[in-house]
């Protein structure tokens, strides 16, 4: 059994990583080919030809089908149906290949690796500041982590480890003793702590301008199983902005789209949201600059754990009040598994059995 | 349980790759050290000092005997047996390694890692052409893949990839739908087709000197368990020629000596046969040169489809029309496999079962 | 079970290897982050963070505290007691890290794996040439080695095996064939031999200043588990020294402090004591090259030899006359990891059970 949660829909590239070539992606241990074909259209088919298992991303297009590279079986760019068997005239219905759902929206390929009749499109991830043009929206890498995606994604709902692990770049030591709140949101957890009258961190330092303390705030929301959105910002202490009044300060939404390859590898697709500085390029590289150092701090923190975790322990593993939201969010993942292991016949209207809660 | 068989001849190494060092080659999974003797014959034994367990190929030779390099104990190099222990006088007859049955011919060095009561030397591959002084013999490399010898062998027998894995050196678009022949041959499995009235492909293209189109033949001879003899050629096609008058073209062998290093790793030495520029040492290294080419596209291919093998699979195998080669030539080995692990009693005379078929 | 004896002391590192920076040691498969206090103390402690299993080495050093670099979580240096947790107030007891038993002297770093309550400083290996103003003693390198611990300290109770390894310099032909005498002395096992009135060899021929024949000694001391002492050395023939007389010849003690990292890997801190030349560290330097040669030829062979015994074997292992102080040697061992698995009650002193031997 993986720790996959397989229903539900996964960030495979940015859009500008898909162009006509085949090209090998792997998501939840899956080998999958992705191409781009001449309508624009995105296909996502199972890299692996059934018959004597040559990955199709070594072999080539014929229009929008696919070629295998090893004895000519071509499968439909669309349907995964093999289309042409050299050598004989007869199509077994088993020659195929699987098509993934795919949705392509603001830049971002989204795949589904589950159950084709559960995929609804309306669920994918979607804010409207990515839409307001008020807002600049700016995406940065698709960063490798040797390490399982619920570490990493834990991490994303965790403000305590920013003064820790960030000390130069987005905390600093005036927010180590701030206490973190958590709450869910529907299916979203939400951690988050304003540290009020406090000098700038680094990155505002950068992007703020500002001459005296701050009221800093950092809003973690995860999604499960996969999409963090972290609100972090400030406002000079005497403007003394009120919680839901974040907007009137210098205010950032750093995206992360997390994408399980392996058991042991995540790659995490990060982009930035401003409305600050909107029409400056070069204010866009010089986050990432920055976003780039802080995250590279995480991966090295990340995959240290992996290894560790891999380890013998002889000792219980403990739980601080800072791990609330990891708990939650590891909880819920664990019940979405639960379910997807079992066919859910509940919905069954005949009232065998009446549970009164 | 491997997939080697163990009772057969098997080419342990180019002639020119033996001398008087001490060299380690790995067949069927076990560790030989190889040397040629003073008088010119070659030994091969276990290597593996039956004391510590140090390599033998990391001592020395004196004379024809080979001094373990940890605590000197020396074994006799054509029988194994431990003529010295230093520090004692006795010699204890535990104290020995296996010496394999080594046969050098055509430039060639085979060895037998069975049972060695079984080892018959005129059972070793031969062909007249080999011998033929109209033929010009050329051996090419040693050819390492990571791949099991079964899959490499399935390739040898398999003309249907050629249109598709070499179609700028062995093969072209023409062959892709014309039909494969199999038949049986006594222990051979034998693939075939021929290309009527076809435009030359590269390889004949800058060996035949063709002007115009020609009848092309693959011929695909499998010996179980591990050589293979691809005959392959062209002719104008005024010339009309028969299946049988195969000589009348340019006719090329290409033989395949595969030696299984390791459940996952093969070596294939590879030579060609030609009755073409035979007095043209150019010739040959530019045949060379285009063979290099084509077997490195199988290499790749079959490695690719060995890590695929490796992975789990939701898919239950397909065979098609272009298999029945490979499907003969893996439940012939199969068979040699099932009748290696028993003792085959039933020469015994006794007729207390009568078997009517 | 592992091969480790726990309850020992090992050497962790060189006094010069450890500073005030946090540094990660791998001992009995444990991580262990060690780094010497401000008042010139060290500590060990357990390398991993209870909580999350970040390594400690990875943090910081707040005094002689170390933070941890993912959450802060500060753990005492001297008992590996938690002394804060940033985000709350209270600190639990399980919030730990083992404190191992640590001592120095003659600038070497000993550690105590095992039972804390058995840790008796007393049998830390001493010998009275280390504080002997008359001796010169010199630190030489951390060879590692990928081998286990057993195969490593068993060639440092094996006079046998120097003509053959290291025929240029610890050993030649003349010592081939002179037995080899074993004998057991309290923990430690001897092994020695002398050769007569021959040749000296390369280290002596480089330190000795002979002109003609030597009597040549070589002593094995192992100390169970880890400890070894080589007491070699040679004398003028016309000297015709007894064997409790050696101090009269040049004399070398090689100290060999064993530490197992992992089950396949061993770190062999060696040194060496020397009656000659006391003044002279160009001498130190001189045999240190000359000793980094003969132990490089040590790991070339337990290094093919750990890779064989990865191996099937389809031989009963063979021992021989020269095996014995390395058989003693693993029995020995084999006693003392039984030893560990049991609660020793047998104290007890009501005498239910007399057993007379």
């Amino acid at each position: 059994m993986t720790s996959f949660v397989r229903n539900a829909w996964y960030v495979a590239a940015w859009s500008r990583e898909i162009d006509a070539e085949l090209r090998r992606f792997t998501i939840l241990g899956e080998h999958v080919v992705i191409f781009r074909r001449r309508d624009g259209g995105i296909s996502a088919l199972e890299d692996r030809c059934p018959h004597r298992h040559l990955p199709l991303s070594m072999g080539k297009r014929i229009g929008d089908d696919v070629q295998c590279g090893y004895h000519g079986l071509t499968f439909d760019g669309i349907t995964g149906q093999c289309t042409r068997v050299p050598g004989q005239t007869n199509l077994p219905a088993a020659a195929c290949v699987t098509a993934y759902e795919v949705e392509e929206r603001h830049d971002i390929v989204w795949i589904w690796m589950g159950d084709p009749g559960r995929a609804d499109r309306g669920a994918i991830f979607d804010m409207p500041e990515l839409s307001d043009p008020n807002w600049a929206v700016h995406q940065g890498d698709a960063l490798h982590l040797d390490a399982n995606y619920l570490n990493v994604a834990e991490n994303l709902v965790d403000p305590a480890h920013v003064s820790f692990v960030h000390p130069t770049t987005l905390g600093n030591s005036a927010s180590e003793n701030v206490p973190v709140h958590v709450r869910t949101d529907g299916e979203a957890i939400v951690a988050w702590r304003w540290i009020r009258d406090a000098e700038p961190v680094g990155f505002f330092k950068a992007f703020g301008g500002f001459d005296g303390n701050v009221d800093r705030w950092h809003y973690y929301y995860l999604h499960t199983p996969c999409t963090a959105v972290i609100d972090f910002g400030s406002a000079p202490t005497e403007d003394a902005i009120g919680e839901d009044e974040r907007d009137r300060g210098v205010r950032i939404f750093a995206l992360h789209f997390m994408t399980p390859i392996t058991e042991g590898q995540t790659v995490d697709r990060w982009m930035h949201v401003r409305n600050t500085a909107q029409d400056d390029p070069e204010a866009a590289e010089r986050m990432d600059v920055l976003l780039r150092k802080a995250f590279a701090e995480d991966k090295a923190i990340l995959e240290a754990v992996e290894k560790e975790e891999a380890r013998p322990s002889k000792r219980r593993p403990i739980r601080l009040a800072i791990d609330k939201g990891p708990l939650v969010y590891r909880k819920r993942i664990a019940q979405m598994i639960e379910m997807e292991r079992h066919e859910d016949l509940a919905a069954d209207p005949s009232p065998a059995f009446v549970y009164h809660d």
